[in-house]
């Protein structure tokens, strides 16, 4: 059995182009006890694929140049020597850009055509749709009344984040491109708005359709569309960074606005990068003091102060605090200490 | 009775000076009915000040111009109408750049000198232990064995996180100023290493002490330091955002590089931006298919696909989704599908 397949020819510099692919066929040795022979009905193509076909550091290995490109795969089984799999059933596989496959058996996943269309196990009840459900529930923890943002919102991962967001009592706002897209998500997806980032009043547009600012932001592109974003952000709003899609295809990351470099590595890193104020964390102060006091107590946490002598001398103390003329926590004595010396 | 004030006379462009200060006497009222009368004994001074002297967007009121400086104090109570705070007893108190004040007795901690210096109610033991106990354990959650990276490490909050880094099995490395901070925080506060961020070769330095990268910086600064640790950020590492005192003099802000508008933001506001890769997270499978399996069923929710015929439009496919040419979940189609049309 032959298989035909699609390889990567090239590392691209900036996007792919046709001469980055090239097709070619194999032959596919016999099947082995527990093996199936796979006939591959529906590849997925997902943009993180752009980031296996570069060899920067990234939370996946590259795609070897001359390899073939991977991905997952809907595929019927048409051989079998693996009594859990039947000729005739469907399974979803990593079989790759390619027409048929061997596997193993292990790492497929049977699909009933009568749960849900076949096609779905790559799509909104497979990888994107998983993505959008962790990313939403899990980092973004939208709450009753909240809004939450969503770009690429007609996409595969948006497209689902947006209307899980509309399951959970939120207000879901899209950023889309076309006409068509921005109808769609907001006419049949049911989003509450969506807006367009080609728009030249993109910033205006999306803050009109976020009368109440924004709790969660799902970040899928990065660029124009996150600076948009953030001034409607409200204080303690979530931003899962799910795809940094602007970026992809950028040829000088290591050179560029270092915020395009953070928040690509905030992505591949799972970096979680959290403000906060210690005023809205009172509550920890019983455990704080009982725990630290206990390590001051046993002499196993120091502390240094720099005393400034005289209220008059505050002014003065503050300014070199900002330039880091202190030492150790700044006071100022404004009058003696009776506990003191 | 006279209170001396230190009030502020104007909105500082840049950092503050002699200029945006003045001292001012003010005659107190008789004291009432629950209310004490405080002496100042100590004021403590911190960098989040400079956040209050301006009228930018922040997570505080500014102070008015021509208003007292707010700020922690530690206080001896010299007269009371309040039967819980008896005359000679210390307290912590939020009574500003002054010499006495007036307070109602609420929002006063009583202080016992046998306990710990009463000095350290304000340090330590007081708002900056308390951040530094909260930004490292509930944000930063240090693992035995990880490295915590601490800017600031010799201040009042940094040397805490570093200690307790330690306490906790961590590996502390500072980032501090003058080489008396650096040989402070290393010989006498017990981190594992500390380097200065005016060294020409601060990079190279933190690389080195840190040979296992970076779990958790704790950020108290931005700029340089920050530039320094992110390529040491491991995977999965986190980043609590407390200061960000190489701003706080900044003019230039809302003109500034992206990225620092963004830490800023994500300080004052207490953002979590939050990097995520799905194949982390497939211990949720199982709840996502029974949730939105079921709402696709339910007809609650939508999906849309592109389909692209036949394994050699793979590429071009592929390079139209980075250009959001697709439009919903892109598909290609390999082979037919015999469950669907």
């Amino acid at each position: 059995m032959k298989t035909t397949q699609i390889l990567l020819t090239e590392r691209p510099v900036g996007a792919p182009t046709a001469k980055t692919f090239r097709m070619a066929e194999t032959e596919l040795p016999a099947l082995k006890d527990g093996e199936v022979l796979l006939r591959v009905i529906y590849l997925s193509l997902d943009p993180y694929m752009r980031g296996r076909m570069s060899d920067a550091r990234s939370y996946a290995a590259p795609v070897e140049v001359g390899g073939m490109m991977g991905g997952g795969t809907v595929c019927e089984v048409i051989e079998s020597k693996n009594p859990k799999h039947e000729v005739g059933s469907f399974v979803q596989s990593m079989s790759g850009w390619q027409s048929h496959a061997i596997a193993d058996g292990k790492d497929l996943r049977k699909l009933d055509p009568a749960d849900a269309p076949i096609s779905t196990s790559v799509g909104v009840l497979g990888m994107p749709g998983l993505t959008a459900y962790v990313g939403l529930l899990d980092i973004g923890e939208p709450k009753e009344g909240e809004t939450v943002v969503i770009s690429a919102a007609s996409g595969a991962v948006g497209s689902v984040v947006g209307q899980l967001a509309k399951i959970k009592g939120a207000r879901a706002v899209g950023v889309a491109g076309s006409p068509e897209k921005v109808a769609f998500v907001r006419d049949e997806l049911g989003f509450d708005a969506c807006v367009s980032h080609r728009s030249p009043s993109l910033s205006a547009d999306l803050a009109a359709a976020c009368p109440k600012g924004a709790d969660v932001y799902f970040e899928n592109v990065g660029g124009a569309t996150l600076d948009a974003v953030m001034p409607l952000m409200n204080p303690f709003g979530r931003m899962p960074v799910c795809g940094m899609i602007s970026l992809y295809n950028a040829t000088s990351m290591d050179e560029g606005p270092t915020r395009a470099r953070m928040m690509r590595q905030i992505l591949t890193d799972r970096l979680k990068v959290q403000g906060f104020i210690v005023t809205d964390r009172w509550n920890r102060f019983p455990d704080f003091i009982k725990e630290v006091g206990g390590y001051i107590r046993e002499g196993k946490l120091k502390y240094r102060e720099s005393i400034t002598e005289g209220l008059e001398n505050a002014p003065s103390a503050f300014i070199g605090l900002l330039q880091g003329e202190n030492f150790g926590k700044q006071l100022v004595r404004v009058s003696p200490d009776p506990t003191r010396d």
